[in-house]
């Protein structure tokens, strides 16, 4: 076969120019990078770790002659198969671009390579009183490439933003080999087209991220935790909404369902109510006083719509246990069956008891498990399928509460993906969403940096 | 001529289509439409004010039959000759769709037609307690459309950012007529390529854009405004710096030169020292204990760096006294000679005070006036160049100024544009900034998305 023939060439130039070390095409290895988060797999070609930007530049450039599938990973912790080889090729692991290269205190921004753990950046930030907003449940895995990729969100989307907000700039090598940088490290830019947002989200199609430029912010000097449980999610929802319309913008507002509550009192016996319909849990931070009196005019209002139990942290060791339940929520699930299958079809915050009720409606008519957590502030769900994928039959039943699910978010004015983005697992609905012409732009712009498609095929319908 | 007969039957097929009363190829008419706020000018063929999307779906796909150019433009207030129509053709005035036509308090988004004024919106939103805080120095006269399409800042950009943070959605017509949305209302997405940040700062260039979803917030309950006064324009620096460091962020932290202060005090008396080398002028916004708190720790700085007057707006009169100085700035620099030009080079935060020596530098230099005030927050400042377009000599070695000073902004990691565009004055040094790789990945997006280059030609040098 003449492909072929051409990628074992392109391969042996590779394994060359990298060393023999930092590139494998044994079947582990291959095994090792055939999956992420997802239940999705297939086999690459060869995986690569690159060490510098110029081979990666020499690599795509080779690839792009061959016309061989490369697939950029960082850790692997992706959500919606966005790192899967599912047209073969080969695997570039950023792991080994792990630097941070400047930190500028005067400027807010720091100049980090794409192998970063997110958690590093916040912990190196925190240590000098910075913040860098953007907290993936995975950040203590996941590479800040892959965030960046994926436009990873968190618990803090309302009131900070995401990854994508925190982004300046990008050095990126495009499918053709050429090195480019976008963006500027100013606060401000209006010069020329905005190719950093471009890249940012574009789950590594368009271009291998080297280089990152991130804002970040002064950390807030204080932070006020608290708990509420109803009864009715409907009061949750009450409340929530109250909240936002008091002026209080909370740094989190999360959202427990019943199934959640429950799962996590099986798991970790926190002592929460099992009658519970929902749990809210919320921080408000910055100045002292103003986290102090939000938390208090929150406090006031969860107690206005019913909360049959209000509970502030009075203590950074209070503080935990409130969040417990909160980290907990997704291991807690996770081994109520064993597939757990986690969406973020995310919908317009007053739109969430809608989205509640359609998801708890779409589960009883497939006559499925589908826990609910997520951010209730920003409207990102995550309705958790409990299953398993060897019962075809419940699986069959699972693929089309998953097809309702996201018909149903983009009904109340929603979006497919809040945090985890298309990849290979929704990529059939993507048009769903953006409409045929608005997907046919995309794919102009793909065609347009990417002629050979050689750059994670088969992701996004693209 | 073949060309130009294809012209009159498109351009008479557009007359049918929005009435006589809305199409004019009157001289006098393509007078009115031949520049905007720069030197620049070139008369176009006709111009139209469409009143629907589908009407200006209906003109690009007949003017991109007939290879015409087409120039959107709302109010003509922008600053790089972003809207003049460099290379005929039609400009298509937006100012007719000027609806707001939903405002969620739920969910914090309203959707615009592009022809609303910026400063409707402004005042649309506090008079319900909410703030949209884009607020470009045009914004009574500017559009909404022009602001997206230049990606506008104004003063809170280091506490609140500019206009491309607030746009969450677009409805565009792309150049060959397919009307497509882009963006959702929802807080958090990561569905798809980015294509609203890649229409927000495309100038016209990429699609017409034709409503618009604009994310607002709770206004701050308080503002606390006072103005420091510097002998020695590296104290202004060093309080712009310790202020930035010891957290608070400002919602607006502006910087007046000794030229910009005295032609304020020429103009207005307000009473400013005319020996004085520099000016502050600071706000801190937010819940009322933390804006009190962080003005006077802001006052104790400007004290430290030995400012030789402070003053604290104690009334919302005070208030209007102390900005005062900064809103003529602009009007009392124009008067001084026949031509005002206006730059936005901007530099990290940081190198603000290598920015206005190297300014003075290059004026000393080419023997010109240049005052300099702008955004010392986020390193947007404005050197304002006092000419007189008329006399050839001086007028050739302002270019030469200006050419120096984006060099200067550009080597001290600086941006040639921080919110007035590139547009067709810039166009010609984009590449300095983006690289030759950088420019070609442009005009590969532009040139997927505008095949037959209709679409404001002979912009950002696309």
């Amino acid at each position: 076969m003449q492909k072929s023939n051409a990628f074992v060439d392109v391969l042996k130039n590779i394994r060359e120019l990298v060393g023999a070390e930092f590139y494998s095409d044994s079947l582990e290895d291959r095994l090792c990078y055939s999956y992420d988060a997802t239940i999705e797999e297939a086999l690459p070609d060869a995986i690569v770790s690159p060490g510098a930007t110029e081979d990666i530049a020499r690599i795509m450039k080779w690839a792009n002659e061959a016309k061989m599938p490369v697939i950029p990973r960082g850790a692997g912790t992706g959500l919606s198969g966005g790192s899967v080889p599912v047209k073969g090729g080969l695997v570039m692991i950023l792991t080994r671009l792990n630097r941070i290269l400047e930190i500028n205190e005067a400027d807010f921004y720091m100049v980090v390579e794409p192998g970063v753990i997110t958690n590093t950046i916040n912990e190196v930030m925190a240590k000098k009183g910075f913040m860098y907003p953007p907290d993936p449940a995975s950040m203590k895995t996941s590479t800040i490439g892959g965030n960046v990729a994926e436009n990873a969100g968190g618990l803090r989307g309302l009131k900070y933003g995401v990854t994508k907000n925190y982004v300046m700039a990008l050095e990126v090598v495009t499918p053709t080999g050429e090195i480019i940088k976008t963006g500027t490290h100013t606060v401000k830019t209006a010069t020329g087209y905005n190719l950093t947002q471009l890249f940012v989200g574009s789950e590594g199609t368009l271009g291998v991220i080297t280089k990152i430029t991130l804002k970040f912010i002064p950390a807030p000097e204080h932070k006020e935790s608290m708990m509420a449980i109803f009864k009715d999610m409907n009061q949750a929802a009450q409340t929530v909404a109250d909240i936002i319309k008091s002026g209080v913008v909370p740094a989190t507002l999360e959202f427990l369902d019943h199934i959640t509550i429950n799962a996590v009192e099986d798991f970790e016996r926190i002592g929460l109510p099992r009658d519970a319909d929902a749990l809210l849990l919320i921080e408000t931070d910055g100045m002292k006083e103003a986290a102090i009196r939000e938390i208090a005019s929150v406090e006031e209002i969860c107690k206005k719509n019913d909360a049959f139990k209000t509970q502030k942290a009075k203590t950074e060791k209070e503080r935990e246990i409130v969040w417990a339940a909160r980290r907990v929520a997704f291991s807690a699930l996770a081994r109520v069956r064993p597939t757990t299958i986690l969406e973020d079809a995310t919908v317009p915050r007053s739109r969430i008891p809608d989205m509640v009720r359609g998801v708890n409606q779409i589960a009883r008519k497939y006559n499925i498990m589908i826990g609910n957590f997520g951010h209730a502030g920003d409207g990102n769900l995550h309705p958790t399928i409990l299953t398993d994928e060897r019962d075809k039959e419940e699986f069959a039943r699972v693929e089309k509460a998953i097809e309702e699910i996201f018909d149903l978010a983009l009904k109340l004015d929603g979006t497919l993906s809040g945090e985890h983005g298309i990849g290979y697992s929704k990529a059939k609905f993507l048009e769903n969403e953006v409409g045929k012409d608005g997907l046919a732009v995309m794919k102009r712009v793909k065609d347009a940096l990417d002629p050979n498609g050689i750059l994670n095929p088969g992701k996004m319908s693209l």
